[in-house]
Formats: structure tokens, C-alpha cells, sequence
């Protein structure tokens, strides 16, 4: 019996990631205090019906469900965080205006988003419930190019979409095809796309408009292609607008943006702009957002919804690393010490901690390589009548 | 159905009380990190075996348990993290010497702790490895008061036990009497402790230690009557030097201390000295603590242990309260206002940001009242030449 393994795709952080994951953590949450997004914590585990609203299939698939003894009724460890922060705007807080929330917490997935997933992804997020217009979009959007490249991120990209092309495209769908569909674009599965579409009765601008949705990729070329491409309906014609929008607002804080309208990334319940920021180093995205209006109807209140995520344990595997000072250890006195020397100590460690140095109480009879396996570089030793900070000897 | 509800014994943390258990675990963890204590994670759920390792059947039997599809084997939500910190210094630092270890993440119970408790606690704790003295008792339990009064607890009081007392009377009992023996024992049951012993064939000395102790609660007189009470065992003899070397060591933090040495309170794996803190205000322990030496064994390798934790959810009720100011509204310029008013305000906007202020971007065409419901109590206001902050105007 090996107790000691973890189940695949959990992982320990260890010191110093579990360290630097912390420093991001909070360097995220005070940048989106500051910009008026206030913290909020849902449950860990919830009702799974209130946890996969508007989802789609997928998710519910990839929830870790149990009965919950105390109620009989089926629970889940929360495998996304945005429908609880949309609850809780919806029917908590119940404001009528304009709300930001932001949070940090993790979310777990029974099985992992791919092969080199982490089932336990960290999710920090920002919502802003109360804004139908595309300005909410941007500010999210922006304040997401901010934080990474605040946490050092470099040469981000951010891919933008609109899920109302994908929703105008099947109006009048049953939800299986229109999800059978959503599932092929975000697979870019362009045979099946084919065969599938082949066997559905469409419109041929629809079927036309669909076939050419996976080529609807690059930069700002692709919006005037679209013109062309998709219908002449007024929702495109707003979805084309929106993205305008967008993309000015992102390149005029510097950000690389590209269009690539089949690529719904976010979840099934996306129905506005979306925007996947993708960096060097990782194959997939390491941040998704995007409107969903629709959700706070299921919580009792329609209101207007945009945001975006980051998965903290993926973005800080890309970013460089500094190094920190070792820490000092300060030595057990014995009970015949001066008094002098002794409160000399306690004096001395308690302002190199007040500085935010690392001081290690001695304990009685280890050896020297112990300090060093706990990260002492440096010591606190009486001289001239005085407690100095010495490297150790080697 | 009504979507919004979550389970019973869950609860969402809403603004501003999920920013104050946010600084609370921030001032927290930033302190024991200056001691030496390194930040790990472990997983959010792990093989149910590993959870569970020395905790008795209680513990096994509040867990949220799922069987793992990877897997097929059960796994369940971290109940404890304890055990997942013996894991990590037993099996994946290794160290062989002084290893100090801290960590902060929700915890889930199938069953709450008592009537009025959350079934997912905040638990946060420091993790002493690899010293066997009572030293390394004194360092934890002096770290958490000293935790415990920089949140602003005021009135703490530690009430000390010894678990050898219990393992040396219930030394050659089956395992399943030993824990009965323990449950009762923390119960305080008198009367069914009793009709228990009744059952049991016993030597004289220990059925007298083992119905005295339920008495033993007090000051320092408790130690001094547990000479006399309890039988002449050396293991026992050193269970109440150690108390006498903790108690000193607490007092001398200005703590006040007391004994209790049927309050079992911490799990069943604890083997020397423990300890709880209480708080005017909270009948349930806020924190809890103690030596718990055999774990690592079940990991791989057998090393000294001791340690605390605190429910961050529990503390944070208790302390008082402190206003902060509200945020400020940042206008939403026109498109055709002046480059060098616009210009100002982003300067403006960024300064006040740096230096902690929440700054709200107002987004156009909300009345003033959502500005007030969002916290703003001031607003940016271009005079003379400059933007300056300025309360709302009732």
C-alpha cells in the first residue's frame, strides 16, 4: 500500500511554487481591489444543478458528484467558480447597478481538460454583472491584459470571438444539435463539422456560413471576410461591431489580438464577445472570457454578464523566477546566556522579521546541515557586543 | 426549484467579510513565513486511506467520499490537512532535519463539527517536523497565540492535555476500545464513561486515573494532583514535565493557561502534548494543536511531529471590526473631451490606485444611486485644471 501517491492529475505544491503561487494570488486580488472588484467566496461544494447552469453537458461530466448525506440530494465539488459569483450577484447581493466581483479559489474537475491538465486547477476571476454594453467587455478584457502582464507574462495574445454568430447561426436548434455543434467548432474538427452539417436540413447561407467558421481565423481581415461570409442579420451585424470594439480597446493597451470566430473556448454559456489569451509556452489558453447574459435567470434575475478566469497553477509555470534571500537562523541561547545578549536577540529577530527577513529559531542538537536543508544561508552571531547577520561559513 | 439555495451548513463569504478573512490569512501566513514556515498546497482531494491516516473512524466518517473515475479507487475532499502535511515532509522533502511547514485552503465535512459549525472550515496551520523535544511544542503553541493576539483576539485562553497520559492507560486495549475510551472521554460523559469502565477488566489504578480525569481541569494545581491521581509511569512522569515546560512557556507570552487532560479535542492521531485556544465568544475551540508523532510512519517515514491549525472562518466572527473607506468614482469622459483632461485622469487614476485607494471606472448610462450601492462614497471632479476627490453630494 503505497499511501504516499496522490490520484493522477492532483499534484502538492511544494516550497518555493507553493510561495509564488501565493505572491500571484495576492498581486491579482489587489490589482482588481483597486479597480473596485470586490472579493467574494462561494462554497467549495454546491448542488451540482446550480453549479452546471447553462454549462452544457460537458461540465456535468466532469464533476466530482456525491449525495450529500444531510440532504439526499446531489452535490459537487465546484468544477468553475462563474455560475456561483453570477448566484451571488443574481440573488444575493441583489443590486440593481453596476457590480464587480472578483475571487480566487479551486475548482476541481473529475477528469482533467487534457492530458497535461491539473485536475485541481487555482480559478481567479473577475465579473462585472450590471452592463449590457460592450465598455463592460473591455474593461474586463483589459484589466485581464493588465494582470499578466503585471505577473510578467510577455508577447500575450488574445483571440477574440462572439458567441451570438454561433447562437443566430442555430436559433431554432433542439440544445442537443446546438451542442453537438458548439463541441465540433471548439474541437476545430473540420470533417466531422462536414459529415454532421451534412446531415442537418439548413438554409445554404447558414450551411455556408457554418462550413467557413473554422477558416475564420487570423487578424483584423477576418471581421471584413465576415461582412461577406455570415448572414446580413442585425445580431451578426452587432457581434461584427462588438469585436471592433474590442480589439480597438485591446490594441490600444498594447495587446497582440487575433479573431478566430470558431474558437469557443469558454463554456456553453457564453453569449456575447469571448477572448482566450494564449501565451508563449503553453499550448492552451491560460485565461478565457466573454459575456453570458444569460445566466442569472436561473438564480432568479436576468442581468447582464461579462468576465473572465485565469488558472493561477498555469500561468505561474510560465513565468520567470527570481530568487530569494536564504533565511537566518537565530541560535537557541542556553539558560546561563546574559540577559543582555538574550533580549539583545529577541530584539534584533524580531525587526530583521518586521523587514520581512526569514528568521529560524534554533532548536536544540541538530547538526549544521540541518539549517542548510532548511534554507539558512545566513546566521545571527554575537560579536563586540552586538548580534550581527554572518553568511555561514562553507 | 430554487436554484439558489446552497447546502445546508455551506455559506458564501460576500463582501467585505471575504476581504477581511482575505487579510486575516495574509497577515497570518505572512507571519509564520518570517519564523521559517514554508508555504505548501496539498490536493483539494486525495485517496481516501491517505486522508484518513491515523484519525479514527470520526473523521472517515464526515468525509465527502467519491470513487475517482481514473481510478476506480475512493478518494474524497480533504477533511484535514494535517495528515497531507505529514505526507509532504514524510515522502517529498525528505529532509532529514528541523522541517517547519505552513498552509492555508478550505477543508470539507460531510457532517458539520456541532450544530452551528460550516462544513467547509478555512483551516490554516504551521507544522513543525524532525524535533522530538517539547521545545518545538512551545514554538508552535507560542506562534499561535502570538498569531492569535495580531488578529486582535483579545482574552485567549490555552487549555493543555497530554494524549501519552491516555495512550499509557489504554496501553494492550483493542484499538476499537481505545477509541470508544477516546470519544467519551472528549464527550465528558461521565455517566457513560462509567457504565464503559464497568464493562472493562482493569487494573484498580488505572479505572481510578481513567474516571479522574474527566476532573481534571484547572490551573496548576491539576499537574500537581495528577502526580498523586495518576500511576507512577515514567511515559506518564514525562507527559506532566512536559505540560509544566509548555505552560511555562506560555505563561511567559503573557498567556493564560489551563489544564483539562480529558479535553481530547484535537484528532485521535495526536501522541503528546495538545493544546486548544478559546475565545470569549466562541463555545467551540478556535484553534487546536498538538504532538502527533506517529504519522509519518504511514507515509514512509517515521519523524517527530507537532503542530496547529485554526479555522480562519471560525476567528474571523470573533474580531472586532474596522471601516474602510469607500471607493471613488473615476468619470467616464466623452469622446470629445480634451486630450490633456483625460490624459490627467488615467495619471490620476493610477496614483490613487498604487497607493490603495479602490478607483471605480464609471461606465456610461447608470444613475448615481448604482454608484452608491458599488461603495463609491467620493467621485473624481475636474476644477481648476486638476481632478480632484471629492465626496458625493447627498
Amino acid at each position: 500500500m503505497t499511501l504516499w501517491t496522490v490520484p493522477d492529475h492532483f499534484r502538492d505544491e511544494l516550497p518555493p511554487a507553493a510561495e509564488r503561487l501565493e505572491s500571484l494570488r495576492r498581486q491579482w486580488l489587489d490589482r482588481l481591489r483597486v479597480h473596485g472588484y470586490q472579493l467574494v467566496a462561494p462554497p467549495l461544494i454546491e448542488y451540482l444543478d446550480a453549479l452546471t447552469v447553462g454549462s452544457g453537458r460537458d461540465l456535468a461530466e466532469r464533476t466530482f458528484q456525491v449525495v450529500d448525506p444531510l440532504t439526499g440530494k446531489p452535490v459537487a465539488v465546484r468544477p468553475d467558480m462563474t455560475p456561483q459569483i453570477a448566484r451571488i450577484d443574481a440573488h444575493l447581493l441583489n443590486r440593481s447597478g453596476v457590480t464587480r466581483l472578483c475571487y480566487a479559489g479551486p475548482v476541481a474537475h473529475a477528469r482533467p481538460a487534457n492530458l497535461l491538465a491539473l485536475r485541481e486547477p487555482w480559478q481567479l476571476g473577475a465579473e462585472l454583472y450590471g452592463h449590457a454594453g460592450v465598455e463592460a467587455d473591455c474593461e474586463v478584457a483589459c484589466l485581464l491584459l493588465r494582470l499578466l502582464a503585471e505577473a510578467g507574462l510577455r508577447h500575450v495574445r488574445l483571440e477574440c470571438a462572439h458567441m451570438a454568430i454561433f447562437r443566430a447561426l442555430t436559433r431554432g436548434w433542439s440544445e442537443a444539435d446546438a451542442e453537438t455543434l458548439f463541441t465540433l467548432l471548439r474541437a476545430k474538427d473540420r470533417a466531422d463539422l462536414q459529415r454532421f452539417l451534412a446531415g442537418q436540413e439548413l438554409p445554404a447561407e447558414v450551411r455556408a456560413a457554418l462550413l467557413w467558421l473554422p477558416h475564420a481565423y487570423g487578424g483584423e481581415e477576418v471581421l471584413a471576410e465576415a461582412r461577406r461570409r455570415l448572414p446580413d442579420w442585425p445580431e451578426i451585424a452587432a457581434a461584427r461591431t462588438q469585436l471592433t470594439a474590442l480589439a480597438k480597446a485591446l490594441a490600444a493597451e498594447g495587446a497582440a489580438v487575433g479573431f478566430d470566430l470558431a474558437d469557443l473556448r469558454g463554456y456553453y454559456y457564453h453569449t456575447g464577445v469571448m477572448f482566450a489569451a494564449f501565451a508563449p509556452g503553453s499550448a492552451a489558453a491560460v485565461a478565457l472570457g466573454g459575456r453570458y447574459d444569460g445566466m442569472g435567470a436561473a438564480f432568479g434575475r436576468a442581468r447582464p454578464a461579462t468576465g473572465f478566469s485565469i488558472d493561477l497553477r498555469a500561468v505561474v509555470t510560465l513565468l520567470p523566477l527570481s530568487p530569494l534571500p536564504g533565511a537566518i537562523l537565530a541560535p537557541a541561547l542556553g539558560a546561563d546566556a546574559p540577559a543582555k545578549q538574550r533580549t539583545a536577540l529577541v530584539e534584533r529577530v524580531a525587526a530583521l522579521r518586521a523587514a520581512g527577513e526569514v528568521v529560524v529559531d534554533e532548536l536544540p542538537g541538530h547538526p549544521r546541515e540541518s539549517w542548510f536543508e532548511a534554507g539558512c544561508t545566513r546566521q545571527l552571531v554575537w560579536e563586540r557586543g552586538a548580534w550581527h547577520v554572518v553568511p555561514f561559513a562553507e
